[in-house]
């Protein structure tokens, strides 16, 4: 270690130079960590679909291109640069793309997890040097940018230590990498944000890893009912894992809507709906399939093409309500320690998730299965 | 009292014969209750903005003519139909629009007051009878149909006993009328929906009389900041009496947007909104103008021309959520009671919202008032 610290490193990464085109390894140099910041040896990541919509984007002030895309690894402490009193050198991290400097009014309050000090941004940049600035530069000197503050597809990245949590050793890291992003998103969701109860009944629109998650989550709890909602039918076989009870499938309603199937099947509507699609014609099939009175409907991710929510205000005066969370109301540095160890007490299954494992150089093949539909978690080991 | 139990009243009651014609006092005849039912001498009755929307709806089913109208009231139980046993003869009450029958899911859980045993619905009815029933005929034998299942612009109404309150006979009658819809409803998003914290900032969209009860139940509890949004800058100083201490009038923002002014003056956004206009323009004006992380809309009441409500799901994500409610959330046979108490402690006032008081032969007075926004509460007396 001591051989590394303060001076730039040479490793490989695998760079996107332009939007949806393929990723290439290359050698890269990453700079030492300023202050705050901390230089990280990726162990293992695996690929988050925002990856992928962010892959897709077209060039924007979002979306910049040579990029170092991926966060949701896990890694450990290569250095640390100045002011850095959090984590030293040697431990296990676990990075996230959702600041917590735990010393802003929404950090110490029970009730927000958006820091207000680092605000969320798609925009590439460091977060206290603002938007546009890398630690990384490719062969020719010229600029990588990054990506959420993680770029976890290289094998040193350089993070800020509002994003670095601190994680126990005894978790496996593959296991610990799912924390990172989709898993803590969607048991987040269904504990943090709508705080399901046992016996109540709950719908979850989209099963992919952060549907299943909330699946999860709320089996954990004691839930009545976990109605899965998906297109593709095999996902019915992989919810029975993750407590899903009953299925839908929106091509098999006949003449009745996605919500009167639900509706039958909970007497009179859903406790809780959650939205793990990012489409707003899902949000309105949620919101609608949830019960007059106390009906929940919880969206967690992005509207993929931006479209506004459309809701009927007759329906929302009904005593239901609405609510949107990032990263599933998860304040990283407390909450991610306490899955772990749910992890380690047997309590929350993460196993399950992982349905591929490969190597580095095969980074492609992940996007290939995530964008198809065939895996829930494809692990990319970095050595 | 004996001498009519049992028997039909002949009485006065202020009929409308068709969408936004004039009510005319007539002579009309009240049947006694049926099993479930009470009959109610009215003491004296206010006009609540929903009376002048249904007043002005073309006919439909939900809008049947002739009909009498009023919904908020207070009266004296006169007779009771076979099985009423938690109220009698000579007993005080407070009629309201929305059952509360107390053996259903929803009555026996806290986070519900939508009676499923008698579901709300507009369309005029007995609840146990079925639509389009009444206790009321002209001097022709004609049907009169009732309104929201109170018709107190009548000397004498019938009444399900799950929607009528016994009170406490020390708050004058009078008062106890406010608490019958508007005031409760106001009063009831502060404090059962929001639940809003000492310290807090709150932004009321409408300062008519239910938005005021928002402001009085705010200040009650103690927030730190109460924003009222008005067009009519006369609101300022009435709002000022229940604790409105800013003023926003989205006339005279200039280039800025109304939710630009109220992040300005809470440093951020509030952290919760009221929507008392009903438009849904407005609740999205509500929805931006709360703050990230935790910022919570309330919307209050119907949307006027039945318009879905628009959000930005990327705002939503940033941990904001929007919640309707019918009635402020307000369990009527539990909560009435208790707001009485509150006023009777002199903690809550309520004096303040009578603005005007009339006779019941000057019933379309009432109309005029509050249609040109010169009333709060107009108390119209049966005597």
């Amino acid at each position: 270690m001591e051989k590394t610290a303060g001076k730039p490193i040479r490793c490989r990464a695998a760079v996107c130079r332009a939007t949806g085109e393929a990723l290439v390894m290359e050698e890269i140099e990453v700079a030492p960590p300023k202050a705050y910041e901390v230089r990280i040896k990726i162990l293992c990541t695996s690929l988050c679909h925002t990856d992928v919509t962010l892959w897709k984007m077209p060039s924007s002030p979002i979306s910049i291109f040579p990029r170092i895309f991926g966060h949701e690894a896990v890694g450990v402490v290569e250095s640390v640069g100045e002011n850095v009193t959090d984590v030293k050198e040697g431990e296990t991290v676990v990075p996230v793309f959702l600041a917590n400097c735990e010393d802003c009014r929404d950090c110490k309050s029970k009730k927000s997890n958006m820091c207000t000090s680092f605000p969320f941004s798609a925009a590439p940049g460091m977060p206290r040097d603002g938007p546009g600035t890398s630690r990384f530069t490719d062969s020719n000197g010229e600029i990588l940018h990054n990506c959420l503050g993680v770029s976890s597809f290289s094998e040193y990245t350089v993070m800020d230590i509002a994003y670095v949590v601190k994680i126990c050793p005894e978790i496996p890291v593959d296991k610990a990498c799912l924390l990172s992003c989709g898993v803590s998103t969607g048991v987040g969701a269904a504990w943090k944000v709508a705080d399901v109860e046992a016996g109540s009944t709950v719908a979850i629109f989209g099963l992919g890893a952060v549907g299943l998650a909330v699946a999860e989550g709320a089996r954990i709890r004691g839930v009545s009912k976990i109605i899965g909602v998906d297109l593709n039918p095999e996902k019915f076989d992989t919810g029975k894992k993750f407590g899903v009870t009953d299925f839908v499938n929106p091509k098999e309603c006949g003449d009745k809507s996605v919500s009167e199937v639900i509706k039958e099947i909970t007497d009179g509507g859903a406790d809780y709906c959650f939205e793990c699609v990012g489409l707003a014609s899902v949000m309105n099939d949620a919101f609608t399939s949830c019960r007059d009175g106390w009906g929940k409907t919880i969206v967690l991710g992005a509207e993929m093409h931006g479209a506004p929510l459309s809701i009927n205000t007759y329906e929302l005066l009904r005593g239901k309500s609405i609510e949107g969370s990032l990263f599933g109301g998860i304040k990283a540095k407390t909450d991610i320690p306490l899955l772990a160890q749910s992890y380690l007490n047997k309590e929350l299954q993460l196993d399950e998730f992982i349905t591929h494992e490969i190597n580095f150089e095969e980074i492609n093949t992940a996007f290939d299965l995530l964008s198809q539909g065939k895996s829930l978690r494809c692990i990319i080991w970095m050595d």
